[in-house]
């Protein structure tokens, strides 16, 4: 057998990576396991060994445990109109980059549509040679691509802008999601429909009743979009797109429509209501930046967290997400005091590109005031800007691609909260 | 923006690959998309545009589509005893790699224990210097590691050996699962107790009412070993082994003991029930191979399979999976006449050390009579055998570790069987 290092090129977890970083383990031992009493106590028989256990199959598709009945899809509060709202993923909750399908964020116009797959249709039309429709059954007998991308909506961690105030990560950050999304390539799809030369923009319409609209430029419909019909190997659900939806990698989350039922190439862009009364960037001198498609290099730690309590000095492993719309995350680097002192931490491999990579860095609490803070390089070289640096180059007006640099303030007591709160 | 091939090594998906493959996309035509009527009936408004759907967090745990009812794990039938059976994984109806964590097979020996977390323990002793008693907050509080990798119960596809009988995928090979799996590094929580020089085996042990018990080499617990308590970012399912479990990458499933409670470390294995009556591999002379551990280099064929039935003549994108307990997979070669003539497939990029590897092959069914194959070879070189190879070697008595080439059968009225039923 080939040792860990020759596998994957993934470095070698634990106590060996650890001692390195020089943390050292000891203090861990206080915290991690006490000393058997007696064999006895060890061999302990608890209830659910005494009697045997749920059959097989009590559920024949699974579900978490009673006792993880927390860990939940939670939005900010009532909206507006029942069917526009947002639900925020977990992030205080999760390990690794696979965000579980059922803990996916949702976003939406008009509320949660019930296709009928077989009913479904795809039209494609416009700047086409020959127009036409697709069943479901025609797209996914076509060749299929599978890939691990995040997705973001452009409004996550908005209200940090002008009033940084959540008291989770969930709330502040929970806006993201990294699956495995499988689909056919768009350009498969566009290229049997004959693509007219003049062509330069896409329109894509959900078929939910808000008929969500957005204009794709032609190069990013032909180089990597997708058309997806599954996600984390399964069907895509019914807050998720099901039975079809627009995949555009790296780009903000709304303009991967849900529901699709429409693509119609044009010459301009189409200007739809949501790239003018939304999804548009307010400047301080009264302009506005539209079409800012692209979700820029950002990362977030997601333990510890506000929604976490230290419960004791010693041993922690901080770790969070960093992701970038344009390129892979080449380096997280991690400040324990404020911005004065910065280390870089391990990247979890593979380090996809445009997907969530997840960090980590040995740290031990002293018990004292801390302030976290997690800044990410992607390998186009963007950097993530501090609160301040964003306001400079972009005011106090925006409500879409903030991107800064956040900061958890953990106190004596252990609590953690926003730092700029 | 770069180019897609300058991202993840990946191919370019869809046409361009397709053509070079000397498939030609014209024929797809034929299937994919009819000619759009009239404009007005391209956008014909369908029921679900005309209302507002269903409210955000109409689960805060999403669940899939109601038209997705069929796809859940299934059984071979009945089990001696309710609480000793198995699960299989609707491999048919599965995209990517990753498995959704609902649809992951389920192998168990006494039932679904619902263990509390707050209660569970996990004691270490034997030849170690300092025993110790876990819980899991210690356990989530160490240095965590997340990896890819398959796991596959070492009696999957068993019934191939002497009755190949399956009219399913899900029935022959679906004990077979792929996560991304989360915990602690073993070499971590053992060097913490402080392990013994001449400790040369570990026992796992499980607290199911089986107390499910197998016996490890130290040199796998100390390479590679995880205690593992997240699967695809949450917490482990109960069935999956909630809220702990051993996680043994590449070696067969039984191994990796759910609801793992106890680990003693010893002079040698300790001849368990499970390493006597079960999992030992029955040999022509008599004898038994035991201890066999690793999973050979495996693939099947997941579309088309017995569970689908070919339409009408064209182009199809034949689709499966390949993994091997030794290495990644290097390369997958697909047969569709009998073994004749073999064509390099395409793997899905990124190729992971132990996960499952999607393959991918466009074909064209000229509506005769076809048998469709795959072999697979690892980077350590294994090659899948043929089954008259498997059983040269290993006879006819062992009911584990049946790792041949499969054959499906694709008849004139576009049926598929197993080709040796």
């Amino acid at each position: 057998m080939t040792s860990n290092n020759e596998r994957n090129g993934q470095p070698q977890p634990g106590r060996r990576r650890f001692l390195r970083q020089g943390a050292g383990l000891g203090g861990v031992a206080l915290a991690a396991g006490a000393p058997a009493p007696a064999q006895a106590e060890v061999l302990t028989v608890p209830p659910w060994t005494r009697t045997p256990g749920e059959p097989v199959l009590w559920h024949a598709y699974g579900q978490p445990s009673a006792f993880e009945k927390n860990v939940i899809r939670r939005n900010r509060g009532p909206a507006p109109m029942p069917g526009a709202n947002s639900s925020m993923t977990p992030l205080q909750d999760l390990r690794g980059i696979i965000t579980p399908t059922g803990l996916v964020f949702e976003r939406h116009h008009a509320g949660i549509p019930q296709i009928d797959p077989a009913q479904h249709r795809l039209a494609v039309h416009g700047l086409v040679e020959r127009p036409r429709i697709f069943t479901m059954d025609d797209l996914v007998r076509l060749p299929s691509v599978s890939r691990i991308h995040f997705l973001e909506c452009s409004g996550n961690t908005g209200r940090e802008w002008r009033a940084p105030s959540a008291t989770s990560v969930q709330i502040s950050h929970g806006l993201l999601s990294c699956c495995e999304w499988t689909g056919v390539a768009l350009s498969v799809v566009l290229e049997e429909a004959g693509v007219c030369p003049d062509a330069a923009w896409l329109l894509a319409e959900g078929a939910d009743s808000a008929t969500m609209t957005r204009s794709v430029p032609m190069a990013k419909a032909m180089e990597d979009a997708l058309l997806v019909y599954a996600q984390n190997g399964e069907m895509l659900r019914p807050e998720h797109g099901y039975p079809l939806r627009l995949f555009l990698p790296g780009f903000e989350g709304n303009m991967s429509i849900k529901w699709l039922r429409r693509l119609k190439l044009g010459r301009a862009p189409f200007m739809t209501r949501e790239e003018t009364s939304k999804y548009t960037d307010s400047l301080p001198d009264g302009s506005a930046r539209q079409f800012t498609f692209m979700m820029d290099v950002k990362s977030v730690i997601t333990f510890p967290a506000p929604d976490h309590r230290l419960r004791d000095k010693g041993f922690y492993e901080i770790s969070g997400l960093a992701w970038s719309g344009y390129a892979r995350i080449r380096r997280v680097e991690v400040s324990v005091d404020g911005g004065r002192n910065w280390r870089e931490a391990q990247l979890q491999e593979p380090v996809l590109d445009r997907a969530l990579t997840r960090f980590r860095l040995p740290w031990r609490w002293e018990g004292g005031p801390a302030v976290l803070q997690s800044r990410a390089i992607d390998e186009a070289g963007n950097v993530q800007p501090l609160p301040d640096q964003l306001v400079a180059a972009r005011g106090y007006e925006s409500t879409y691609h903030y991107n800064a640099i956040q900061a958890w303030r953990v106190s004596a007591d252990g609590s953690i909260a926003n730092a700029r709160a």
